[in-house]
């Protein structure tokens, strides 16, 4: 891990599901499936956008859910993804920002081998325990319960 | 701010999310949003109606599920709101309010300029903090639990 | 109250929201109301049948979801009703029951006058204070987490 | 019981609802039912299929949520049983498995027979008492919470 501020980080990399939501999805008997946000979250999301920082969703669920939330809160994402690494490379390559300027938030085992990867590395409480061993931060906040929110208001408001 | 008694209280102005909800949405792969609300709350703004006292929600938020939830109440509700502070100044011109009559019942950010105002400020138990360090009355419910029961039960009803 | 034993009980009635639910209501953007009922409540409702115990849902609300859920449960369903003692009282009357064979399960201040008239008066234990200290039995259940598990499990079966 | 080690297990059968669900039931309007399940128990079928191990869901409901749910994990999936025994008993017999070899999650009254001829017998942390006494092992998750996630990480992987 290259030793970096918070102030050098140019984007945060998002886990949808464990993150933003509190990992459930409502399984409908119509096929339609739902997961719950956090209006806190959307606040915080578009509070981020006005200092500059770039943000992006990376999920493998291939589910249209985490489509429609990305296009609520105005975020690109990338979802379906077997290979959350690969797929954060190039994400960051076509940008061209470099790994000692990404913040990873996750809380699964899918998200280890980028999250690694990443200048800082932020878990929800209540992540799995192979993510809280090697994250720079844990929040206070469960997936759901406003741990976007909690990351803008402790560490990137001035 | 003026201090006066909830006997002088002639209109309450309530957020949505946070205060009606807990804060979250469930967010469906069809796009529909939904929130959870409260029957208890739904019997209080009944009930508050009765005393001759007007209720109107003010939000944010765009979606059409507060105008949803206001018509069940039936509840004016002005939402897709970016400036809640000129927007409840507005509504209260209209319709004839001093700011000494208003209280106003919010647990944001976003609340926070139009509150100040408000002669009685109202904050769930779970409100940000620079809400609840203005709340004139912090509930012991949080957002969704019933917060507008206990507003009913605690301070209006004789 | 006339002292009964639940083996003279004939007949449940019950109240629906803050019973087999958590008194809270899901609102959607397209106007669909759902509410979270639990599946071992589902499966009491079928035992207690086998006993030849009746039951009955009496609701205030207008909204189908009620109706939907006694389909499911194959119980009768009153729903909005503005007066609960009138329309327990014309339900019993026509069905030959005395007010000394029915216990009522209730939460709310619109259960009151027609929980005071039955036999038996049973509450969750998140009841609303003036349910709570006129019931005979307080449920460690809160509503919707298996009230009539409870009341099954309890009370009625041998 | 026959004793077994987890490693004779070949299949496991799953009840569905208070499980891969916290027993509860979302009831909309329009006649849909909805479930809660959990996206690390997601996780965990498909790491579990990687073993080797057969999976089946066996449910009493007769609603379509849980096959649409049993559809995305790719599992097979018997509903609207209302004997699990004998339907478990078929199954076994015709996918070849001995019941030394059958590992049986479930959580209520209507596991019971079936559970008990299970080699291995799991239960949630919150399964009914009857379910509790005769588990050989009790899970910390209770349904819903991840418990096959638990059953995977704690017993299977390696």
């Amino acid at each position: 891990m290259v030793s970096v501020d918070i102030k050098n980080i140019k984007v945060i990399i998002y886990d949808f599901d464990g993150v933003m939501t509190d990992n459930k999805v409502l399984v409908s008997s119509d096929g339609t499936e739902s997961v719950f946000c956090n209006r806190s979250d959307g606040l915080a999301v578009s509070a981020i956008k006005k200092t500059g920082i770039h943000q992006c969703i990376i999920s493998t669920e291939e589910n249209k859910v985490v489509e429609k939330r990305a296009e609520k809160l105005g975020l690109p994402c990338i979802h379906g993804v077997s290979d959350k690494k690969t797929t954060m490379l190039d994400y960051l390559k076509k940008n061209n920002f470099g790994l000692n300027s990404v913040a990873y938030v996750g809380n699964d085992l899918n998200d280890l081998a980028a999250m690694k990867l990443a200048a800082i590395k932020i878990a929800p409480k209540d992540a799995a325990k192979e993510i809280l061993v090697i994250a720079d931060i844990i929040m206070k906040a469960k997936g759901g319960d406003g741990v976007i929110y909690e990351l803008y208001k402790s560490l990137i408001r001035k």
